[in-house]
């Protein structure tokens, strides 16, 4: 039997708390499964006096996280402090040049600074794990690293924010508007401190970026990778997108273009039929498509602290294990520099467009021609007229159009004397 | 740069050459992912001349498959024969035998031999691999063993037999019934050489075994595992379950419970919510329950060329890079010999239940108070009359019972003067 491995965790919110309770619990599982005892020899957190209904008794108290990096009964140094600068990166930067694994649930991390913390994990021989990084529960970067090896990818996308998605779903299920159920979801202790970081899809774009790089070889990037969150989507959207037969979700997307790759965050109509249409609340899912296996759909548990550190923990057991697992899938040395391109040509959509406007003859009529002109042809429409007076809305669905035909057509819309404000435009996932 | 990983295919069938495709088409991808060149060095199949679209110039042509556990330029043979006894058993011992990898995608052969394979390896230092055994391009294995590591799992449950999947949908979607459809998946060449393998449940079986060992820490075992087909399912079941919110699957189904693991295949209705409702035609799917992970969920192809290669190329670039994973996911010194139970005294269901009936007054009420005093009592019914002086159909929906309850409850219907045959019943997956 190999000597136990001694883990170190930075962090002891819910997720850091939820591992060592797995690891001090499951000690038994883990150990039959990896063939090695993992340990929990030190913690660092902020107060050392908070209850967190695990026992610590036969675990060293550091106050300063750095300290964990060079500490001798550590081999694994567990980060999960969260934040892209300062504490977290300097931990993992030194947990790795003074030889330690690092696991980290830290999404912007990952993101922002996969190159240097490879390079530092390669040049110690050691390694960087970041399962709990990207849609919580899901083992989606093992699935991409290990199960689909065979496989070129052509698309990756996924509802990868909990918290949209139950802002969303939660909108659509009780009829109420946007800020009540931000109000809420804030309530339930679901929004980030920066709540920018979930509702303008950045937190979206930090996972999106670390599945585009596995799937396409890159290292993972957030330039180029447009980002439009869900603040703009309103009940009206939802009640329409529903009655057309589609709900809306926030979606990452990556795709490979012969352009190159084009990375993307917003919200899209995503057809009832389709099982991402179906992600609950709090879910998370992620379909691949690959060029032997087809479509693979995955789905689970997109945060709290039982899926994320059920995540965090598969990675100590790989540790445990031995393994030796190329961190962005490819050997670095192999580690392509795929292009990026910031718009596709060849990529078209169907959209949805909603046009608020008064209430008047001849409207619908000049609006389809605009469509019409624009190459952006009307596939369907609906007029929902107001009260007597009142504005109305008209929603068209579009055939299949480029980015450059939908903004011209947008432009010319908006200018109409008839059309009251900027028209809401979504894309339709086919 | 390590050197190449030898391949030697056994069988060369739709599966094996498409190993070879991938091999060879995706050379430069796969090394840069394993760091290692992958090379088909050898292959055995019955007719050498056969035309497979597959370039043999540089490969060594074996007649009899066995031979190639004796090569010494085989590192891995891959077998994708068939069968649980025979060339294809004698292949694969061999093999581990001599020192070489082995990989599979004989679920039989798994689900059969399980124990004495793992030995071999174990004992020869090498590895068994099969993650094409099961649910064909979904890197279901790898998730259980890799991914889901941290949990301790309650349940696995699975659409695990596309053929099966492919006769439901398609009897709902053209209202043909059940010969006829299965006519049509025997023209398109989706049955197996013994039909029953399939339709009876027991291609399922061999698939959940593999699932249910993994998950709760046993060596795959068919004993006790009942298993029930489809070949009872009728055109007016798969209707009425639709009326209800339901959708009939066959499912594979392996959960933990006080006395010991019970599995089971039958099939099941599932609701139209559920995500396992929509899997359509050729995908498989599989639902886990994890204790800290709670519900994962996974689907994607179930079998053809593209997505079985993609598992078994999968496995090839795990051995290229090394990686030592526990073959069933506990070190064997620690596999635990989890009990079975045949039938869980705790495990209850609603049920579907159909009766034909003589259509005369106070035969619902009759039927009611049965199934009430067996302790199944009815949550909803509705009656289905034929042509004036036809049998009728009742349906019930029961709320949940035990397995002891509903069988006292059928006994006792069938004995009715009015019903004129043996009650349907098929459960409600909740």
């Amino acid at each position: 039997m190999s000597a136990a491995l001694r883990v170190g965790i930075a962090g002891l919110g819910t997720v850091g708390a939820g591992v060592v309770k797995i690891v001090q619990e499951q000690a038994a599982l883990l150990q039959a499964r990896s063939g090695r005892s993992i340990e929990v020899t030190a913690v660092s957190a902020r107060s050392k006096e908070k209850e967190r209904g695990i026992d610590l008794s036969n675990v060293a108290w550091v106050d300063d996280a750095a300290a964990l990096a060079a500490r001798d009964d550590v081999d694994v140094v567990v980060e999960v402090i969260g934040g892209h600068e300062g504490v977290a990166k300097q931990l993992c930067s030194d947990a790795l040049s003074n030889g330690k694994h690092v696991v980290t649930a830290n999404k912007a991390l990952v993101a922002h600074h996969a190159k240097g913390l490879c390079q530092l994990a390669n040049d110690n021989n050691v390694s960087l794990w970041f399962e709990a990084s990207t849609a919580g529960g899901t083992p989606i970067i093992s699935m991409i690293r290990e199960g689909l090896t065979a496989n070129n990818f052509s698309q990756v996308a996924g509802i990868l924010n909990g918290t949209c998605n139950f802002i969303l779903t939660t909108m659509e299920k009780t009829g109420r508007d946007y800020e009540d159920v931000l109000q809420e979801a804030d309530d339930l202790g679901y929004l980030e401190a920066d709540p920018s970081l979930d509702i303008d899809g950045i937190d979206t774009a930090h996972k999106l970026a670390i599945l585009s790089g596995l799937c396409f070889g890159h290292v993972p990037s957030l330039e180029p990778l447009p980002c439009l969150g869900i603040r703009h989507i309103t009940l009206d959207d939802i009640r329409y997108a529903k009655e057309l037969g589609y709900r809306i979700k926030l979606l990452g997307m990556a795709s490979k273009t012969p352009d190159g790759v084009q990375q993307e965050v917003a919200p899209y109509l995503v057809p009832l039929t389709s099982p991402m249409a179906n992600v609950d609340a709090s879910f998370n899912a992620i379909e691949l498509l690959g060029d032997q296996v087809g479509r693979i759909y995955l789905e689970g548990k997109g945060a709290g602290p039982g899926p994320t550190a059920s995540a965090v923990v598969a990675d100590l057991v790989g540790i445990a294990r031995g393994l030796d697992i190329p961190t962005l899938n490819y050997r670095d040395a192999s580690l392509q520099a795929e292009p990026f391109v910031k718009q596709a040509a060849d990529i078209t959509y169907s959209y949805y467009l909603r046009l608020n406007v008064v209430n008047r003859a001849g409207v619908l009529a000049e609006a389809t021609n605009i469509l019409k002109e624009a190459g952006a042809s009307m596939k369907d429409v609906s007029q929902h007229a107001g009260e007597e007076g009142e504005p109305a809305q008209i929603i068209f669905i579009t055939h299949k159009a480029s980015d450059a035909a939908i903004r011209d057509a947008l432009a010319k819309l908006e200018a109409m004397d008839s059309v009251l404000q900027a028209p809401q435009h979504i894309r339709i996932a086919s």
